[in-house]
């Protein structure tokens, strides 16, 4: 229970101390020290320690021996992380532009035997289909499928509300947290309805992802592919070795 | 001093805990407790503890409150991770192929603009190129250009030596250790030189990744430009919510 309890500790540490890094350190510094931190933190020094272990594994703080703890402006300054579930609507008010979305199909459909197979379930069980479309600056930059199968939609709902971001439709109406994603990543060319829904040249290249959305009982609730124009979102991801 | 020390151990005791994982859990099930842990691996409970929060963050293990700790399945089977620069032979021999190099160029040149500015050098700056395709069963695969600025390599070497991985090219001859890269996802399509190289139809979708390796110290020592072919290598990626 303790052990628990100090991991999410943990957690919520490393979400404070990332956002003064992303306010105060982008041009990089060294971190005041762990003791200093612990106290201007309210929390013991072994939480502050297990906090900087995982903004270390991010890779936006180092650990120099001897030496202490510094920002690293290299992974700070990176404005799309791939390894973060983001808002698409936040990953292009951050790119700069001005985001929209259009709600373009609501409709429940019986699941393929490859999205079922995703998702755990018979294929031929019904699901909800949500297509949307998010804009950058009024021009087409992400198009995104979501699939949510019928038996995990618990509560009546309003077609209009999936116009909000579909993780509050899964918290609000059928009581799922999706913790994480865990996304192919598919290179592709448009053509057909794609190219002429993302105002794209057919055959040009963009990147999709495959994603099933996990629940915090790590079980699929939702399969979803993602289509990004390069040309708006272009996703950085931070790769360690195993050294 | 003892933080650094302790953080090394937890990332240890987390190698050795995410080999065990990959032996015995890839079906799940529950891990032994973190005291059970301790006495099996000759370390406190505490590094048991980081160790386990380490590969939570990975996705490979889940905490549940009250419960335990259980491998997790869906991210053990991942065959290619992103979220790790491993060596390219090593994700084809994975993918249930046979693994071959071939080096086509090693070559001084003078850096571009846009390149030496992700290698924190002046334009015109020489360096090192290196170009390898790895085939799969004897078809191309992947195809890697490789940057190392001149003013890294600090010892005499033989173009042969570059047939080998090139961690080891700059662990021998820059002493160098690349501790991670940082990668922008990028699809495209073949064409040209490129689409004879790795044998594609011109038109063909492939993501490339253009990633800066950097050493310990934090300093950009390689650029690399990573054209992978979907039909052999297709990369997953775990992607958290911030939750």
């Amino acid at each position: 229970m303790v052990i628990q309890r100090s991991a999410t500790l943990a957690s919520q540490v490393a979400r404070e101390l990332r956002q003064q890094l992303q306010d105060q350190f982008l041009a990089g510094g060294k971190l005041p020290s762990e003791p200093e931190l612990a106290l201007q933190l309210g929390v013991s020094r072994g939480t502050v320690r297990q906090a900087i272990t995982l903004l270390e594994r991010e890779g936006i703080v180092i650990r120099r021996q001897g030496a202490g703890t510094f920002a690293n402006p290299h992974v700070l300054r990176v404005q799309s992380r791939a390894e973060t579930a983001s808002e698409i609507g936040d990953l292009i008010r951050r790119a700069g532009f001005a985001a929209a979305i259009q709600l373009l199909r609501v409709e429940t459909i019986t699941l393929d035997e490859h999205t079922a197979a995703r998702l755990d379930v018979e294929p031929g069980s019904p699901a909800l289909q949500v297509d949307k479309l998010f804009l950058a600056d009024g021009v087409p930059a992400v198009f995104i499928e979501d699939f949510i199968p019928q038996a995990v939609i618990c509560a009546p709902f309003d077609p209009s509300e999936l116009q909000h971001p579909i993780y509050e439709f899964l918290e609000t109406r059928c009581g799922q947290t999706i913790v994480h994603n865990l996304s192919e990543l598919v290179p592709m060319t448009a053509g057909g309805e794609l190219a002429k829904r993302l105002e794209m040249t057919p055959g040009e290249a963009l990147l999709r992802f495959d994603e099933v959305g996990f629940n915090r009982e790590n079980q699929p609730v939702m399969f979803s592919r993602l289509y990004h124009k390069d040309r708006f979102i272009r996703f950085t991801l931070l790769r360690k070795r195993q050294v």
